[in-house]
């Protein structure tokens, strides 16, 4: 499946050290309807602040990332360095530098080489004729062990079209490798504050469900483009192309998510904690996001061990409505406890049993209401201590 | 030193499994003036429940503990447990159930034996002819290596009082052996109002303010007993023996909070994470929170790596307001990075020399306001994990 009318590119800037590509391009034939959602963090990496300023438009049409540096905490020359790579970008390319979005991700604290990035975009935008994706997904990757990518289609009035996506990994990655990054693209013709509110509302129920760490990046950043190649007739809200298209949306978020939490540094175990019969959606994700983040709990997933009541600790101090009486808890179809109490019979036995397969489900019902809400984590592993103890190199 | 009037029993009650004293008791010859502050979780363990009503009316005369098991999550059998405890107690002291505080610590959402708690309580009152504080802060260890014990003594008119206290480790130790507990012990006579109201600022600024891993448990308890033998005018606020009592009490919190971190599950590092220039007190305990709680930096410090960025991220995302081109922070006296960028020079050799040290001090100024802020945390380590990820034994 072909995204229709974009074209990527790859080369070696060497920006940490040589060896691999890690300078990537992604073009679009035509300007594109954009979106992008950024951390919510305050300290932002020099080229998020670049990027939400080009966004402001709702246009793109080219993003460039490098991996190897966040051009974070780098201050002024930071932000110099960010406009000039989009200034030079957009001269290569002959575009206004405001259709281009920026990404950068890796060591925080150190300033670009800008002497080799200068060097290499027009490597990288000769390259457009040749690279791929696939290309693009390799070059974004720090600590992450496999490359993230997925492929989607859709029609609409017998149509096709397509949605592509890449990311790299969350968890905060490396020696201080940090950032989430997801670049999703597609052919579609999507009316531009549709795109915007359904691009928002995927990235909630996706990349804001994953937690590996708990730590949030000053890079995160997801973008989309929809350059309307495919040629059908505009996707609107409310419509059932509408609802199509969002659908197929948040399937190619999720399955980017899933990826990033099943490469989550040292991580042995997927898990998706569900929470239901909250006094409301808020206090549901307040639950499900105390128990994915607990270290004593992802590390009993590591353990196997089928400690339900480090769960019901990390429900306690959530910050939810909780009435203990009413707890109950299951790891797959295996009722742990109830009412607040140990289900007894053979549950410790069978729980273990579910807990040592790779991939589990943790559900947990408050008995309140009826707010739901469904995270995704890993476990927490010697792996990780040793991922993230060792000195940047 | 001696705490005047207050004498001390352990015993084996083989509530988890034989081997050691895992039953305690504290007891003032005289009725004490006591306050007690309590986790804020929503999950409370039954002794919890029955203590908070126990020391409603401002009195107690008897604490009785237990390690091995929690006694949370044990539904109406755990609360009857608990009050049959706390009336045994009471009988075998002749005294009144509700001048028994009540704690426990250990694995949750198993049924306490109550029959080896029954057969034990004769032997534990006949005891305290013979034990000593020492002796209970043995009983009360779960995964702590050491016991956690502190005497301090003032005067007030020439009449000397004593403050003593005990404690056991935070860090939801153990394979959901929770629970941080403290018990402090003084003969000084205190206003009640003042007691309550001193001890809760002492916990704010000791037990407040560490960290381990960000769990909370279902069972902490802190509790003081003031029994007035040392025959002192009564002790008040705003009165020069009222404040140095108040500094008293503080750095027999203070000091048993640092032997808790020091104890930190797999901990090698002491930190000190000191933010100042805040908006406001609450935006600079947030900071310091977040740092302290954030796996990363934690890993980080195990590291040895001198990795500033990782910190200036915790900050990020502390919700605290941050100006990022005003952030500057220290290892010790070096300085790693000011107006939010690095410092340059040798820094990054000289900070890891300081994070070489067993304990160091992390400073970071947000530049914007007088908010001040100090927490204890630990570093994360591979032994961290081994003693969490063990299945319950």
């Amino acid at each position: 499946m072909k995204v229709q009318g974009f074209t990527f590119s790859t080369v070696e800037a060497a920006i940490k050290k040589p060896g691999r590509n890690d300078f990537a391009l992604i073009f679009s034939n035509v300007p594109a309807v954009s979106a992008a959602v950024f951390t919510t963090s305050t300290v932002k990496a020099a080229p998020v602040l670049v990027s939400q300023e080009h966004i402001a438009n709702g246009r793109a049409q080219a993003l460039i990332v490098n991996s190897g540096n966040a051009n974070a905490c780098t201050g002024e020359s930071g932000m110099q360095v960010a406009r000039e790579t989009t200034r030079l970008v957009a001269h290569e390319l002959g575009i206004d530098s405001t259709a281009v979005q920026i990404c950068s991700t890796g060591v925080i604290g150190v300033q670009m080489p800008m002497e080799r990035i200068r060097t290499a975009i027009p490597a990288l935008v000769t390259g457009l004729a040749s690279g791929t994706l696939e290309d693009v997904a390799h070059a974004i990757m720090t600590t992450d062990t496999f490359p993230k990518m997925v492929t989607r289609s859709g029609s609409i009035d017998g149509i096709q079209y397509t949605i592509a996506g890449v990311a790299k990994g969350a968890g905060m990655i490396m020696p201080n490798m940090a950032t989430m990054l997801s670049f999703i693209i597609t052919d579609a013709a999507v009316e531009p504050l549709f795109l915007q509110e359904a691009f928002k509302n995927a990235v909630d129920q996706s990349f804001n469900v994953i937690t590996v760490d708990g730590d949030m990046s000053t890079n995160d950043t997801c973008v989309i483009m929809a350059n309307g190649m495919a040629e059908n007739r505009i996707i609107t809200k409310d419509t059932p192309a509408g609802s199509a298209f969002e659908s197929l949306l948040n399937e190619t978020l999720l399955s980017l998510a899933k990826q990033i939490v099943k490469d989550g540094e040292g991580a042995t175990k997927f898990v998706e904690i569900r929470v239901r019969g909250a006094k409301n959606s808020a206090d549901a994700k307040r639950t499900a996001m105390a128990i994915a983040n607990s270290s004593l709990v992802k590390t009993a997933f590591f353990g196997q061990d089928a400690n339900w009541g480090r769960i019901f600790a990390a429900v306690g101090y959530s910050g939810a409505e909780v009435d203990q009486s009413r707890l109950s808890l299951s790891f797959d179809d295996v009722c742990m406890a109830k009412n607040g109490i140990f289900a007894g019979g053979d549950a410790e036995v069978r729980g273990t049993e579910v807990l040592k397969q790779k991939e589990f489900t943790v559900s947990v019902d408050l008995g309140l209401g009826s707010g739901t809400a469904s995270v995704y984590t890993s476990d927490l592993t010697h792996e990780y201590i040793s991922i993230n103890a060792d000195y940047r190199s």
